[in-house]
């Protein structure tokens, strides 16, 4: 079968990782062609590859039919208008996460899904890492019984810049790491009835002057009762922490490690290891499986095993954890509308 | 310097424990006596360690001028009255945890102590584990910076029977199993302001008959703005499961353990080892350097490092987290007050 | 059953441990006499544990007609006449490792004990833990299929004084440290037949005054071929670590933990964790367990799990270890006789 | 720079992981060329990463002025010619490990290295493991003093096929399996002046008929009197098991792991998790690294960190283990010539 080609938008740090990933890691795909608003550097990545095509302008991306479909990991703000062309312009499409950052935004976008009927799959990489997806099978399995209890941390060894951190563009931390963890809250346990969030700005108090918190935690009630909690620290100064457990009715499932070299120190009275850098130490090979699976399914023409609909909902679980947070109130998920988050 | 002369009240399960521990683990102390209302129980129990006198009746032993100090491990309903008349007689008093169930007896104990001036230490015994006690002495010497987010994980091997887990008798998930972890969160952060809580009966679906719950997990925000999160289960399958988490500026420490038996088996793909069976297992040690505590403190004139104070604040951060899951709200623990919890 | 009365002959710090466990944490004993060359020494510890009586001289031990069995855990160049006298007091004797240093002695006590048929046990402590305890049980059920090949590792974490590492007293590292070692490579594996041996002054290098070595390895031919490899260190300066390893044909079981504190302290780049300080630490529960299976032995009627010929193989292949590593041949175990070592 | 035009030679399991390696991960090179006797499978690996050229006749590979460097992963007969052919060719070789069965054909390419002045690098991977490279450098900062005793261990979780294990074409378990550790005893301690060793066929029957045995020890004397030691198994069911450790004058390292998917599943009374289950999983990065090493040494005219001459000795080392395994002896390592093994 012949390689799918592949255009690649948006050529930031995670932009280059797909654009090594599509054009030598992964056999179905070739690296056709790739945009960036920035042109010298959409030239200077498409020359390191080998690919065609390089232009400034993604919407000739898009248009080009020498591409099969199209990998949107621009800026979240943009992914609303370059998703919407491309399914309108009838390329199959991988969009990173988050969506967007109004419920809105993503909800037009699930809409064009739906109206265009062109392919859609929404980038909620940890299903693909080893880990989780040994996980999920053991948990479809039975192996656990029936899970009860999500619980799942996440931690950034260091805080972003504030350019970064400011909640206009990252949506603050319940959006920003809470979504991959609200994704595999329903991925792991369906949908989630309720939030209730506490947070601070406790350890980086510069975040303070554009909004954001630092330490968040927030408890789920899902829709049949069972129960969640994530937290979410920007100060695991040790190192990326990502632990997800699932408490079940036989048993318990726990996911995460801390050590990045397999090899320890032993000192008087003392044994250390070091600790995962960053979360590309930590998810490599789930990007890169992500995007083979991506390539597959449009391939062999099956549908998107994460759909927009799933970016939605991550989304609205993070929109009312933030608004929980905000108000100290129990905020019912369902009630969180599309309009402005 | 002589033994101190300790009385026994209360010789269940824990009160056998601590009789071997005074009788003959603890340098300190003698067993002088032990009473139970069972008679058959306090006379063979006296008759295994050579107890010079066993009672029936608990106030007896009080009022024996043989006995030096008292240890009561009698059932919860009974610690006000026997704490408050060994408070009376001037025996300096260990109190087993929880205090009580209702606030106002608690707060009447604590009163009680404040009038007679007579020595009272509440038993906490996780703040004796060498685990814990290593985590206080780092956090204290500053190798993690400030502590920033608590969290706790309490998860028992199977339910207790449903005579025991009435919450009329035990209080409820929240206060027979959470005032452990709520009693960690003052010692290693300070005051709680509010609670948010959810909870529910998912895995021991009989528990629902008396009205306890076997899965809750409450949030908390300290007074000065800190956070934490407690995460209960009564279905921890695989074992005796208790982790705690301080979270600083600089750094983490994780107290906590899931292997019993120092064995690795190794067999096809798979590595394994056992857990810790329950809460002796876990803890027997912390239980005898209580006691060893007590007895050091009474034979030096030491304040006790535990008051009944911290009882009364720990079970009404219990009472606030079980309103809370009650009523979907955030409750101000300060707002609880010493009437019928 | 009334309990036994054990008169203990030895007070150094492992007699006074034997002292406060056959007095209070063994339920089967009671610690009826002491005695020490030491006068001072014995009355001390009489009076601490409330001792009837307290003997300067231990052949009066032997002969009080109060003392129902004895326990020995003097000097090891002691054992000998003690042990025999015992033995044909007719006192079911206990005697701590290691039998002897010298081949000749270690076998008249054996020799004894088959002419006067008294119960005599040696001390092989690791065998009571229940990391070993429990790996004995899983490899008797066949978790692993058959055993094929042994490996132990024992580490101390800094050196004995020169005194007491003096081959003369100690038998050397391969005596003094591996007996331990080759007594569980014959209860996992079976009878060695051959030994070759390596072994140096390498980081101790005081030791080479008095002629001890502080690392040495040994590998063994078991009689039917299976193999083992026993490594041993006075320079493990990170902590005690005790491991053993069995491999077999189906499986493998690994005994052995470095992490004392159940504790991890997680700072930048790094989780760390303490050690075992020393064997104390580690075998506390082995020593008492040993101590109560005597009693209950003697009390029974059983024969005793570890009969005096253990301790004469085990010594014989240190023997010959220490022979291999002399001549840097491969020795025969059996060809080492009963002669001076 | 331009990416060096790499030939490879051999395209059996290792020869394609190679083939990738250069043509997609390593940016320093590209795959120019690809040569294999079975034309068949040239012309299919050729046409899989694009190659330019797939010969059928490695001669001709050699000669092909478009190749800049060659890498040589042929079966192990046939490195002796092919290498001494590239040197000839002035062409930079990567050669795979061992060099050879026979010592005199390994000196052979050694002194060929030396007449033609030709790039000549060994294949020892396990050098540019992550692990093991940062146990290098912390133990030449003095991280644990000076190492004193090597400990290797390495497992395979099943055995090869008769025929591969035929000593005649693997050189028996202590150069198929050993040679990896004996290389890495020389790295990280130096020269081996002595072996000792024991070995047999005790859970794979069937190699019996081969002449080569599953499990075997070997202890080393290195040159200055420190001490290692080697145990390797054809019979480590449970996974791959690849573990090294270095004790030092002030602590110790230890590298390896045992867990491969970072999950663990905990059931009633048991904590599980999977293992490695082979040397590609563990060793993946490490075979990559080693050829973006080549690529630079030649690139930027460094000298080659493994010479030919450190192939040379590790299999000298093999071999003496191997003498030592079949006679009982001890044996000088610089006692084997270079005449037939």
């Amino acid at each position: 079968m012949a390689r799918l080609a592949v255009g690649l938008i948006g050529l930031g740090r995670l932009g280059r990782v797909y654009a090594r990933d599509l054009s030598t890691r992964i056999a179905q795909t070739r690296l056709a062609a790739v945009a960036d608003t920035n042109a010298e550097l959409a030239r200077q990545v498409g020359a390191e590859f080998d690919v065609p095509r390089a232009y400034a302008a993604p919407d000739e991306l898009l248009h080009d039919p020498a591409i099969d479909a199209v990998v949107i990991v621009s800026p979240t703000h943009t992914h609303r208008s370059l998703v919407m062309a491309a399914l309108e312009a009838k390329k199959p499409t991988f969009c990173e996460k988050p969506p967007a950052l109004l419920l809105a935004e993503a909800a037009a976008m699930a809409e064009a899904e739906r109206r265009t009927g062109t392919f859609l799959q929404m980038g909620f990489m940890r299903r693909f890492d080893p880990g989780y997806a040994a996980a999920k099978t053991q948990i479809d399995d039975g192996r656990i019984g029936r899970p009860v209890v999500f619980k799942a941390t996440s931690r950034d060894p260091f805080p972003p810049s504030l350019a970064y951190a400011d909640p206009k563009s990252s949506g603050g931390i319940f959006i920003d790491m809470g979504i991959h963890d609200f994704d595999l809250a329903r991925w792991f346990m369906g949908e989630v009835k309720s939030v209730q969030a506490v947070g601070g700005v406790l350890a980086h108090l510069e975040l303070a002057t554009v909004g954001d918190r630092d330490n968040a935690i927030a408890i789920l009630t899902f829709a049949d009762g069972r129960l969640g909690v994530v937290d979410l620290s920007r100060s695991g100064y040790y190192g990326y922490d990502i632990t997800t457990e699932l408490l079940g009715t036989e048993g318990t499932i726990r996911i995460g490690y801390l050590r990045e070299t397999p090899m320890l120190v032993m000192t008087r009275n003392s044994v250390a290891h070091d600790t995962v850098p960053y979360f590309m130490e930590r998810f490599e090979r789930a990007y890169t499986l992500q995007l083979e699976n991506f390539a597959e399914n449009v391939l062999h023409g099956r549908p998107a095993p994460i759909a927009m609909r799933d970016g939605v909902e991550a989304l609205r679980i993070g929109v009312a954890a933030t608004r929980a947070c905000d108000t100290g109130g129990c905020v019912d998920v369902h009630a969180i509308g599309a309009g402005p988050a």
